[in-house]
C-alpha cells in the first residue's frame, strides 16, 4: 500500500465540521473541532465521533462519559479555526464564545446553528483516535434552514484547497 | 427531544456515497451503496463504516471479517441507486458491474475512481445498524484527481434534494 496513494483515497471522504465539547465533574469544559463524524443507527439514534487519543478533548469526554457535536455553519469557518487550537474556558464562554450547559452539561455553543448532546455509550480503543459512540439524548435546531440541511453546514473543503484532517 | 429536528439537526451531516462490498468463503458476494462512513484514525489507518444489521451485506461482512469501500465518482448517481437495490452477482460482475477481487476477496469495482480495502477489527452493535471498524490493508485510486479529493467524490446530496440516509 502506497502512502501517497492511501492518502488520497482517504482524503477522498468528504467530511462536515463540528465543535466537540464536554464537561467534566473536575470542573474541566473542553472545546475542539472534529471532522471525523457519522450517524450510526436510527433506533437508537447513535452518532460516531473519532477523537485524537492523546487530547484534552479525549480525557473529559472519556470522564464525562458525554459530548456535544456543536454542528458548525457555512460561514463560521473561523469559528473551526479557534477550536483547532484547545479551548480556553472562562465563565459561560469557552475561547470567547459563549455557550449554556446542555441536558448532559456539555456547553452548547450558542452560535452555531444546531446540535446534537450525546451520553456515551462504548468506545473504541484501537488507534491513534477513539472510536465515541454516543446515543443522541437532546438535540438543537436555531432555525430550519431553506434547502437541504447539509448546504447549511461548514464542509472541511470549504476552509481551503489545502486543508485536510484524514489520509 | 423532538422528532422533526432530531431529523434536521442530524441530517446536517454531510456524506460522500461508497459502495461497500464483501466476499465471503461461502461464496457470497454482497454490494450495497453506503454513506454513514469515516475515517477513525492514522495509525493504524483505520475506517468505520455502518451498515444496516437485517442486510445480506451485513452478514456478508459479518462472516468474511474485510469489506472494500469503493468510493462513488461526482458522475456516478446512477451507480448509487444501482446499490441502494441488494447487488446481483453473475461472474466477475454484481449488477453489471465488472469487478476484481482485492487482497482481502472483497470485490474491488473496476468502474469507480477509488477503493479502500479492509480488514474488520471490531464490530460494535448497539443499535439498527452496526458500526464496522475496518484496518485499511489495500487502496487504489485510478488518477489524482486534479484539485481536492473531496471534490471529486459523490455526495448524498448530488442525488436531489430530497434523498437523505440519516435523520
Amino acid at each position: 500500500m502506497e502512502a501517497d496513494m492511501k492518502k488520497t483515497a482517504l482524503r477522498m471522504f468528504p467530511y462536515g465540521l463540528y465543535v466537540l465539547t464536554s464537561h467534566d465533574d473536575e470542573g474541566n469544559v473542553a472545546a475542539a473541532t472534529v471532522n471525523w463524524v457519522t450517524q450510526a443507527s436510527f433506533q437508537p439514534p447513535l452518532v460516531v465521533v473519532c477523537v485524537k487519543a492523546d487530547s484534552f478533548i479525549h480525557a473529559v469526554v472519556e470522564r464525562s462519559n458525554a459530548f456535544a457535536l456543536n454542528v458548525l455553519g457555512k460561514e463560521q469557518g473561523s469559528l473551526a479555526y479557534t477550536f483547532f487550537k484547545p479551548g480556553e474556558p472562562e465563565g459561560n464562554t469557552i475561547s470567547g464564545e459563549l455557550f449554556r450547559p446542555g441536558v448532559t452539561g456539555s456547553p452548547i455553543l450558542v452560535s452555531t446553528p444546531a446540535f446534537v448532546e450525546c451520553e456515551v455509550v462504548e468506545v473504541v480503543k484501537q488507534g491513534d483516535h477513539s472510536i465515541f459512540v454516543g446515543e443522541v439524548v437532546d438535540v438543537g435546531v436555531k432555525q430550519q434552514p431553506d434547502g437541504r440541511p447539509d448546504e447549511a453546514t461548514l464542509w472541511l473543503k470549504d476552509l481551503g484547497p489545502n486543508i485536510f484532517y484524514g489520509g
